[in-house]
C-alpha cells in the first residue's frame, strides 16, 4: 500500500495510523510519501504538539478529544512508531515540497526515514495493491 | 472499485454518489468504507438534513444549492440508495472510528450494512482495480 | 495515473502539477478527472489569478508564498502545461459536475480537453496503475 500524506489534520493523521497499522497486522508493506501540509504534521516538536483538526467539524473536536482521551487511545504518533517497530512501514518526504516549505531533513521527525523525489513515490505507487491520497 | 469516505460534506457526498452510480452502472462492485467525519454523513437524521459543505468555498454554496434545486438534481443519499437497489454497493463503518467517535451501528442510517474492521477493507481494496479516499 | 481533481485550491493544484510532471519525466501517461471544487480552479481567468488555499493551514499560506516566489517556483498550471506538452497528460472535466455547477465547456481554460462521464474516467481509472483523488 502507498499512501500519499498530503495532510497535516489529527483527523487525518489519526486514520493514516489506524490504516498502517491494520495493514501491518496483515503482513503488509506500506509507503507513506509525506507532502505539503502532511510535512508540518511531521515536523519535530509537531508530532507530539499538533492539535489542529479541519475547520470543517469544529464543533465535534471537543467531543473527540474527549473520547479519545476517555477511552485510552493511543496518539496517532504512538500508532505509527509501533507500526513501523512491527512491520514494514517507510515514511519519505516529498523533496519538492520540502523545497517549497523550506524544511530540512533535520526539521523532520526521526519517525520519517527519509526525504526522496516524487519519482520514487510513483515507482512505489505503481506496484502497490492500493493507492490512497489523504 | 474501494472508497474509503472520509468526509461527511454534501460536497463530498455527491461525488461519492455520482461515482457510485456510474460504477453501479458499467456493473462494477462498489465497497465503500465509511470512517471519521463521513461516520457524520451517515447518522440517522443526518442523511436527509445535512447541509454541511466544506469551508474553502463557502461564497460558492447558495449558488450550488440553488443549481441543484433548479435542475431537480436527486440527493446523493437518493443516488446512493438508487444505486445500492440496482447494483452490488456495500456499505460498511469502520469499527475503530465508531468506537472513537461513540457512534453504535443503531446510530446509522441503514443504508449502512454493517460496522466491520480496517482489516475488512484492506482485503478489499487489495483486490479492488480502483482505490480512492475522499 | 488516474487522478481525480476535485479541490480547487493552490495547496492541491501545486502537488497535481507536481505529481503529473513526475510521471511524465517516467513515462507514465496521466488522466486527470476534475470535478465539483477542481472546475472552479480550472476556469478561464482563475487558473492565472487563484491564490486560494484551503483554511486549515492559513497562517503558513504567507510564509509558502514568498518561499514560492522567492525560489521561483513555477505556478502549477505552468508546470501542468509544460507536463502536457511533453508528455500523455489528458484533462478532463466530468459532465455531472459541470451540469451542477452550470459551467460550458467554454467557461475553462483550453488546458482541460474535453467534458466526459464519469464513465469515461471509470474505465480509465480500471486500467491505471495508481488512482488518485485530491
Amino acid at each position: 500500500m502507498t499512501i500519499m500524506m498530503y495532510s497535516g489534520t489529527v483527523d487525518k493523521l489519526l486514520p493514516l495510523a489506524i490504516v498502517t497499522s491494520g495493514a501491518v497486522s496483515m503482513d503488509m508493506e506500506v509507503n507513506i510519501f509525506v507532502t505539503f501540509y502532511g510535512l508540518l504534521g511531521f515536523k519535530k516538536g509537531m508530532v507530539e504538539t499538533n492539535q489542529k483538526f479541519i475547520k470543517d467539524f469544529e464543533e465535534f473536536v471537543p467531543m473527540i478529544k474527549e473520547q479519545l482521551k476517555k477511552k485510552n487511545i493511543p496518539s496517532w504518533y504512538d500508532m505509527l512508531k509501533k507500526a513501523k517497530e512491527t512491520g514494514k512501514v517507510r515514511i519519505q518526504a516529498c523533496s519538492t515540497a520540502c523545497d517549497m516549505l523550506d524544511i530540512k531533513k533535520g526539521d523532520l521527525d526521526p519517525i520519517v526515514d527519509e526525504v526522496v523525489g516524487v519519482g520514487t513515490y510513483l515507482a512505489e505507487a505503481s506496484e502497490s495493491k492500493v493507492t490512497l491520497m489523504m
